[in-house]
């Protein structure tokens, strides 16, 4: 991938001629050519087939013209890896069948090879060769990861989560650390593969007061991220209800904080600094019709103002999105210009 | 109830002896005397029985010595008064039977009484008779409500809600509107029955961004706590995950902020000056051990400062809560004293 690539640029915090754009879950049930595959594949079927992975990743590319692949992955996918036994549930999840709560279960939790999942690294060669535009890795942050593998699946209130985080600090240091080296050896991997940037969702981190982030969460992310930083790819550090966490997250390390549409881009941008940011159009907006999206579209160019922001949603595509609406949203991004 | 009482004077802002508490679903199942009568009355029987209704709000006080008492209720009872056919489904929550979704259905909802709900008054009645600590009234504000009236239940997203919000501005200002004069009727009836106080949850509030919070909610709430104010009642608005949006919120006029555990309380004193505060404590760090409790519950103490400052989780009491905890806190709030 070229170094002058739209999207890498953004990565950077340069100005950009026009403003990069893609969609967290591009790739998914909004597209009918992803269903018409869902309809005949499990979704973790698709995650650990290289075609399929690669087909998916490719699908909103084709159709919508964003500036960036996501690889199709789910969080979990490393941790089946690892050896924890799981499965994706449709319309609930990941579960995972016996859930980690001792030391002993965090034993039980294998190692990845150093070069990663080999057939997550042959869908991210696929899709090099074929893509345009560039590929961002994909991964999920190990108190995103924790929660699922403690819960058992997803969680509301992160109960038993929390529980071992405050009450068993070093058994949940140890969990942390696992798990950070687990995904810092998946990711290197995709990088080695070809891809251009990594996104790293820590999904739930926003369930945390920020003195508990801070202590029991950071270290980790910033294991991972410390871990790529010889790499020289661009790291992009996502979670959603994290209006409080924004400045923690941020020296965790990532090159380009994601934001989410709770906090105005603004005001992120004042909060941040010079550090590039991702996002933030609130993913319901685009039920609403073009006169009412399309001023919400340029209110995120307008406080993004064209240097170092890519244009994003502040959180994934809802799978009752109309695709046209999608379309509809990279054609305004595509033509709009800073001011000055 | 005495104007010099405690948590009265802590919603006015006052520096107080020592700091009062209470916790929100302080009624509830955490605590084995609500669940021994939840097997006996489903919960809309027991908020339309005043007996019922005030034995389970005096539970907690008599257990707990908490410093107020809020009166059980659910958001979604004057909307039954106004005429909706609903449930409350068990692990669900409230159940809409014919979802409100047009202009003839927003007309489907009736007026209450001038004087509120009786058999909620008449629970108000037994328990100012029965108390030693202030009432707080129970209400649910008009965004929240209207989210349950859409979707027709809980929602995650809130698609059918924003939907209408974004595209049929006009339909959904009327029903804003409709809701907020609901909403007054009733919190007015609980306050001529002797509530000492009203708190509006508003708990769905923080799926908005600031913009649309400020459009299309901000002036419902506005309306209902300017109906008030004659009254002289203290009133506190909540809602999780507000981060973004406190100061929006304390513009609609009430009392008292509460806030939830994603924003430190300092941080909450230095955004809203001298409104007095109420929160904040993670309700998951109730499942920690004392050595990990105690000082979480200190630094919420510290930061208020004793003065303006009641004591809360920051969001519901957990079901999981063993009330022993809970006593732990109310204990150590009350044996803290301010340094000066």
């Amino acid at each position: 991938m070229p170094v002058d690539d739209l999207f890498l640029r953004a990565c950077r915090g340069e100005r950009t001629e026009r403003v990069p754009v893609w969609f967290m879950r591009q790739a998914g049930r909004s597209l009918p050519e992803y269903r018409a595959l869902r309809e005949k594949h499990s979704i973790l079927d698709m995650c650990r087939t290289p075609e399929l992975a690669a087909e998916v990743t490719l699908q909103p590319v084709r159709r919508l013209g964003v500036d960036a692949a996501i690889l199709f992955s789910d969080i979990v996918v490393p941790l089946e890896a690892a050896g924890i036994e799981l499965d994706i549930s449709p319309g609930i999840g990941p579960v995972i069948e016996k859930p980690i709560r001792s030391g002993d279960d965090v034993g039980r939790i294998g190692d990845l090879a150093p070069d990663g999942i080999e057939h997550v690294n042959q869908a991210v060669r696929i899709l090099v060769d074929e893509l345009e535009v560039p590929l961002i890795g994909f991964g999920g942050a190990p108190f995103t990861l924790a929660s699922y593998l403690i819960e058992g699946g997803p969680s509301k209130n992160h109960i038993l989560t929390k529980t071992m985080m405050l009450s068993e600090p070093s058994l949940w240091a140890a969990l942390m650390e696992r798990l950070a080296d687990i995904v810092l050896v998946h990711l290197r991997g995709q990088i080695t593969a070809g891809a251009s940037a990594i996104q790293l969702f820590d999904s739930w981190a926003g369930a945390l007061e920020p003195a508990d982030y801070e202590r029991f969460v950071l270290p980790a992310v910033a294991r991972i991220l410390d871990g790529l930083a010889d790499t020289g790819v661009p790291t992009i550090l996502f979670g959603v209800g994290t209006a409080t966490l924004l400045e923690l997250m941020a020296s965790a390390g990532p090159s380009v904080m994601g934001i989410d549409w709770h906090v105005p881009l603004e005001s992120a941008r004042v909060r941040l600094g010079t550090m590039p940011v991702q996002g933030n159009l609130d993913p319901a907006a685009l039920m609403a019709p073009p006169e009412v999206l399309d001023p919400k579209v340029h209110a995120v160019l307008d406080a993004g103002r064209g240097r170092g922001h890519i244009f994003n949603l502040g959180h994934g595509v809802l799978p009752e999105t109309d695709p046209d609406a999608l379309q509809r949203v990279v054609d305004t991004v595509h033509a709009w210009q800073p001011d000055e």
